[in-house]
C-alpha cells in the first residue's frame, strides 16, 4: 500500500506556503508561492489547486499518496462548511467555499481552520505546547491572532466563527487606532503594523533621529525585522516600540490568566523573532499587573516550530480526517 | 429513613447567611448573622458552627437529617484541603482550614468554594444559567467576582487557587485605583466601592450638587443602593457612575467573548440591583467594542436567584458530595 501523506497549507495575506507531510509530522517537501489574493477568489483557488497537484505528483514519485489536505487561513472560518466567512488580509476569499471547492476538484478530503488555530494545533502536536493541557497561543504577524487550548484540546467556544481573538482585546481604550476600527487593541500595540505605524508616528512628530531606521523609513523600506535590528543596535524609537509591545502583551496575558486560572502561553508568528526586545518588558508588565496571579509559576514560551507551526497544524488536521 | 437535607452557607465580609436546603434546591429555613470577621478565626469558626448546629437541630425537628455542608467564601480557596488561602474581605480567615475544622467538629462532610464560583453553581443549577453550556458569571458587590462555565461545568483552570477573576481584569490602565493596588481594574469601575469612591471623588472636586446624594455623603450614610436611588431620581453624578460601570462591564465582557468565542454572561451580586442604570451603557459599550463579535447574538442576563445564588450553589456542592 502506498505511503500515506498529507498536504498542509498556510495561506497568508502575501504568501501561500505548502508542504508534503507524513503522518508523524515529518516535512518531506515544501513549496512557497504568492497568494494571488488581489486577483479574485477563482485565481487564488486555481493557484492553490496547482500547488496541491504539484505536491500530489511529488508524493506519487516518492511512492506515496496524498490522503487529505489541511488549510490554515487568516480570518473567520466556517470549518464545518469549508467556507471563508471574512478575511481582512485575504478579501478576495470573503464568503468563498474554498475548502469544499478544493475537495470537489482534488477528490480528497479537505479541512480548513483559522491560521492561529492551525498554529496552536501545530505547537500542541510537536512544539512548545507538547504536554500542556491549558494554554493561550498568540501569533504576532501583520496582525495579532490567537488560540486557546483547554483540557488538551483546541477550544472552539460556541462555534460562532470567532474564538481566541486575543489581538482585538482592548488593552488601553485610549490607545492607538487598530485596523479593525477600535482604539487600543493588542494588535495596535504588538503587531508588525503597530511597529511600522509607530515609526511613522515618530517620524511625523520629528523624533526619528538620523540613522538606519530613519533611512529605511525615508526609502519606504521599513519592515518589522528592520525595526527589530535597529532596536538591537540601540535605536531608542525602535526599542520603545518593542517595550510597548511587551507591556501590552503582559497586560493582555495577565488579564486572561486571571480569568482562565491558567499559567501557560505560547507566542509565535513572524514578529516573535523580536523576542529578545519584548520579553523583558512583557515580564515586567506582568509583574506590574499581577493581582491574584502567582507570578512565579507563570510560563510564557516562545514557539518552537516558528514559521512551520501553522503548516504543520494544518497537516495535523488533515491527518485527523484520515485516521 | 430521615429526609436528606444539606446546609448552604454564604460567608461575606459582613454577614453570614445560611439555609437548610433539600436535595431539589428548595430552601426550607434561613438564618442570617454577622460574620464575626474582626474577632479572629476561632470566633468566626465558632459562630459558623453555632449556625450549622442550629440548622441541624431544625432539620431533626422537621424529621430530616443534614447530610453535608457547603460553604461559599470570598477569596482564594483551596477546596481540596478545605482551607481559606487569602480573603481580602475576611482577613481573619486567611490561611485557616475552615472546612476541615468544621468537618471534624460536625462530623459530616463539608465542602468549600469561592463565593463567585458558588454563585455560578447556584445559577447553573436553578437560575439564569440553566441549560447554558458556556458563560461568564460576574458578581457585583463590595468587590467584583466572577466565574466561568465551560462545557456545562464550572471551569477550574490549572487549580492554582484563582480562576474567573473578572474583577481584576484591567479595563483602563490609567483608570481609578483598585483596592488590590492596580489601576483600572473592572472592580474599580463596577463595584459598590467604586460607586462610593466615585461620589467621594465628585465631592472633593466640588461637583456634588446639593440634594439627597450630597446629604447621604455628608452624613457618611452612603450605600450603593442609595447611589442607585439618586441615579433614578436624576442625579447626574450618580448616573455618570453607573454609566462608567456599564462601560467597563461592556468592555470586559467584549474582550472575554472575543477570546472565549462565547456569547452568554450572567450578572449578579447585590449591586446588580442597579441593572436599570447600567444595562444600557453596558450594551452601548459592547456595540462600541464589537470587533469580531456578532452583537446580535450576545446575551447578557441578570441573575435569577439574586441574594440566594451563592447560598444555593453552596448547598448544591453539599448535595454533590452526598450523591
Amino acid at each position: 500500500m502506498a505511503n500515506m501523506m498529507v498536504i498542509g497549507v498556510d495561506i497568508g495575506g502575501t504568501h501561500m506556503r505548502s508542504a508534503l507531510v507524513d503522518s508523524e509530522g515529518q516535512i518531506i517537501l515544501r513549496r512557497r508561492t504568492f497568494s494571488e489574493n488581489s486577483s479574485g477568489a477563482s485565481r487564488a483557488t486555481e493557484r492553490l489547486i496547482q500547488e496541491c497537484r504539484a505536491l500530489m505528483d511529488d508524493a506519487a514519485r516518492l511512492g506515496g499518496r496524498v490522503a487529505a489536505v489541511g488549510l490554515g487561513v487568516a480570518g473567520k472560518i466556517d470549518s464545518e462548511n469549508g467556507r471563508v466567512m471574512f478575511s481582512p488580509h485575504l478579501p478576495a476569499l470573503n464568503g468563498h467555499p474554498l475548502a469544499s471547492e478544493l475537495r470537489d476538484r482534488l477528490e480528497i478530503p479537505v479541512v480548513m481552520e483559522n491560521d492561529a488555530n492551525a498554529f496552536g494545533i501545530g505547537e500542541s502536536w510537536m512544539g512548545a505546547g507538547l504536554g500542556l493541557d491549558n494554554w493561550i497561543g498568540v501569533t504576532l504577524g501583520t496582525g495579532v491572532g490567537g488560540c486557546l487550548f483547554l483540557g488538551g484540546r483546541l477550544w472552539q467556544g460556541d462555534q460562532l466563527g470567532f474564538v481566541g481573538e486575543v489581538g482585538h482585546m482592548i488593552v488601553h481604550p485610549d490607545g492607538p487606532r487598530c485596523a479593525c476600527g477600535q482604539n487600543g487593541c493588542l494588535e495596535a500595540h504588538a503587531s508588525a503594523s503597530a511597529l511600522l505605524e509607530g515609526v511613522e508616528s515618530a517620524a511625523s512628530r520629528g523624533i526619528l533621529a538620523a540613522g538606519p531606521l530613519f533611512d529605511f523609513w525615508r526609502a519606504r523600506k521599513l519592515t518589522a525585522e528592520r525595526v527589530f535590528h535597529c532596536a538591537n543596535q540601540g535605536n531608542a524609537v525602535a526599542q520603545a516600540l518593542f517595550q510597548r509591545m511587551g507591556w501590552a502583551l503582559g497586560l493582555a496575558l495577565a488579564n486572561l490568566f486571571r480569568v482562565l486560572g491558567i499559567r501557560h502561553a505560547i507566542i509565535g508568528g513572524g514578529v516573535s523573532s523580536g523576542w529578545d526586545q519584548f520579553i523583558i518588558p512583557l515580564e515586567k508588565s506582568m509583574s506590574q499587573y499581577s493581582c491574584m496571579l502567582d507570578i512565579g509559576v507563570i510560563d510564557v514560551r516562545r514557539s518552537v516550530l516558528g514559521d512551520d507551526a501553522a503548516l504543520l497544524g494544518s497537516a495535523r488536521l488533515a491527518v485527523n480526517v484520515v485516521n
